[in-house]
């Protein structure tokens, strides 16, 4: 927005934000870079193309790694504050993706990098930061810490039913029918209740099938309180555009973005000072 | 609230209630315990770790239930009405607690006992009557009880649907393709109509293929049945629906929210300055 | 309502209203009968119990089908307009209530009677009519009948994606993976869009499973469509208890259901005859 | 809407609009064609049918072709712009419901111009933008436009959840339990977020199982939210929202939906007749 005086100030409006023509396309390259290295790890998990090109993909991975580096020692430079942007989010996600490739030298063939490096994904985010993204993202985030509270009420219910329903199955169907345990039992609990169903443990006793018909219509039927709960609040955000001040005379809340007067009773919203 | 004068009655704040620091720290500590017991029995299902710790987890078992025996006495002494206590949902869950340690020294291995061993996560929801919580739970629960009716025109229609089409593909498929009886086709209707899905048992009968179709559409559909009512009475109840103001000339109290006239007299609700 | 003259008429209260309390008796005794003989039809379909007490079971069901018969009789026999009764949907609902019992005597074994023995369950809805239910029940249809046409457009959408997705998997798979013609394909289409999964048919090939993939977000996203709509239906259904009367002054179109003034304006909304 | 003056131009009317006796017949008969030459696609696919009278429908799909390519050659006559019919996405779709039928006579057996066949499918659309339909549609339509950038962020973060977790599942239970490369775990992932849960591959080990519940949740929960961004937005969409009336006094044009008073300038919208 202002002009910036030096270059150090001007590689910052492109590398960080998002409303310059350069820091647009910026952004854009970026984004290509992160899917590229993206797309490089989840074929390299392939087995075919592992045995014929594992040499090929472990030189683009190096390519990414250094690309990133750079990007990184950037942020780093012509950050205002290199320190509070090394240990926000973002910046350990960016630190994140460069450390598989530096591990990597010393340990070959370190499966758990692979986490890591698929980490790298939640970059894409930045780039959602983007115009109108950011606000329909604010929408959706502000819905849901509105509903904090009532979805943790619903989690502990669903966590005790499912604790519930898991033990009765562990008794009921016993291990003979793949409920060894009762975490076994629970996860089957949630496996239903979730309506995912895999099938890979199913009641074969009259008894389980009763009560597994419990908990399917429960979960087909409580899944609506989750969806209220977040139904209700995002027409409230969304509605929010208003403005919140209590009338001085009637006491109606909200009013349009840019009333002057209460549209109930017709009276100034704010007194003028003469 | 009123200064307790006595040591049972500053027990009973601590004990009872949640809005004193020692009555807090008094609900998280036994939540702890509650989850800890959790974890034995859980674990103690294992089939690995029962046989390796099987008398490490009695002990501890036999700990558990000693601490929940003192709880409840001292519930059951600082209670100024102990048989209303001891009669109330919460009072028999309490009980329920210390039981199975009780009978499981008569009785080994009593496999039933797990079952009330795992209802004591029920007194989670004692803790959760904590301040915010109690508030967002209460609109859970009056959205729930002003939906209640409609839900049971909505159960009811959903168990004639799964009887009629459990006993269609009971007909269609037979006995060969795993519809051994009515009430196995009722559970397959369940499992499917709910959108689970299990797939121990699937129509094989080009006609059987077509009924599923039409049983997962409908399924599929009228889950926004339950989640619609839900939603709206969520809605209504967040919203404190009517304007709270009597009329000054008819004296009428509740108004449209955003009335400017009386809907019976016909006079302005509120005074304009003019 | 009116107080019954004659015999007949008593009967009629009884027998087809629900607001005396013999009616209501009536009702509640007719109900247990119903799903009476209806656990007698599902019990009888298992193995185990109908060649143990096939005869017994038979024997039961002449019984309800005498008792629904000389209902069926009196209703007829009560009814103000016989004819009209009898070809209404609960007057055929009535008659295919006793048509098994007497079929049966002419073929046995008859398994597709058993249907017709089931739907006698739609007679619960006329239970169900009782007071509260019948409103609910109304806010239900009203909202479902004011979506009909944003259903349809739904559903053909739905019909049109199956049909597409199931052709394309048809050529991608081919009949070695399962999908042995079109219609195979669609009925995958549809466990899978629906979020069913039962697991008979799973894609092999890597195409096939992005194609899956594609179907799977599809129909997790789009069921929020029926949601919505019903959602929205079920909230107007529900603010409709308002008077639907233009204002002749500001057209403000619904008022609070005794308005005689608007809310908005403060003119009357109806001309005072003088 | 005008009279139409020559026969081209009636013809016109009865080929592209839906306003007159004539075009809707049109449309009718349209609509029962595009289904039986859909019909016959499907029919043929399947191998018993094929087997016997794949001759048949071989003459049946040529006169369905010749039926399409002289509805095709009218629409191209009458239309008052014939290029830029052609090119729009019905004349599209029109041309491609002739494609397969002449390239069958030179590659017989080309099982992908099945595709083509049933892409014609698209063209029942056409009959839909009858009436009332059309207005629902297009409620749909603009619900679903409105939230089309809050879609975007759920379906980036959805993206990026399946990554995630198909990479951790291959990682923690590998090729041995069938998670044999990433884009097999992102594609179990999708079915269970989805809530589908094929159950052709499932978690084998604890921490597998954890990770799957875990998963499983998080797909039960955040279909809350595209339900919620739908209904929000076709509530929005279905409401009118503001009051659209000029203030008396300042000509503000649009006011809140119930306002009284203009909130610009805080005089009564409407006249108070005494």
């Amino acid at each position: 927005m202002s002009t910036p005086s030096s270059w150090r100030e001007r590689l910052y409006v492109i590398v960080f934000q998002a409303d310059t023509v350069a820091g647009r396309r910026f952004d854009s390259i970026l984004l290509l870079i992160i899917l590229a290295s993206l797309i490089t790890v989840i074929l390299d998990s392939i087995d075919e193309v592992h045995q014929g090109y594992a040499g090929l993909l472990a030189w683009i991975e190096w390519g990414f790694t250094a690309i990133f580096l750079a990007e990184y020692l950037t942020r780093l430079y012509c950050s205002p504050k290199p320190l509070r942007y090394a240990f926000s989010f973002y910046g350990l996600v960016d630190l994140l993706a460069i450390v598989p490739g530096i591990i990597a030298i010393y340990y070959s063939d370190a499966q758990y990098l692979l986490i890591i490096r698929v980490i790298r994904m939640l970059r894409i985010f930045r780039v959602l930061k983007l115009g109108p993204y950011l606000k329909q993202a604010n929408y959706l985030m502000s819905a849901l810490r509105g509903s904090k509270q009532k979805i943790i009420v619903f989690l502990v219910s669903v966590s005790t039913l499912v604790t519930v329903f898991g033990t009765l199955m562990y008794v009921v169907e016993g291990p003979e029918h793949g409920f060894t345990s009762i975490p076994k039992g629970i996860y089957w609990a949630i496996v239903t209740l979730t309506t995912v169903g895999f099938g890979d443990i199913v009641p074969k006793t009259p008894l389980g099938q009763v009560i597994s018909s419990l908990v399917m219509i429960t979960g087909y039927s409580i899944i609506a309180v989750p969806t209220g709960i977040f139904t209700a609040e995002l027409a409230n955000a969304m509605r929010g555009e208003q403005l919140q001040h209590a009338c001085p005379t009637c006491h109606k809340g909200s009013h349009e973005q840019s009333a002057a007067f209460c549209s109930r009773c017709g009276n100034a919203l704010f007194k003028k000072m003469e």
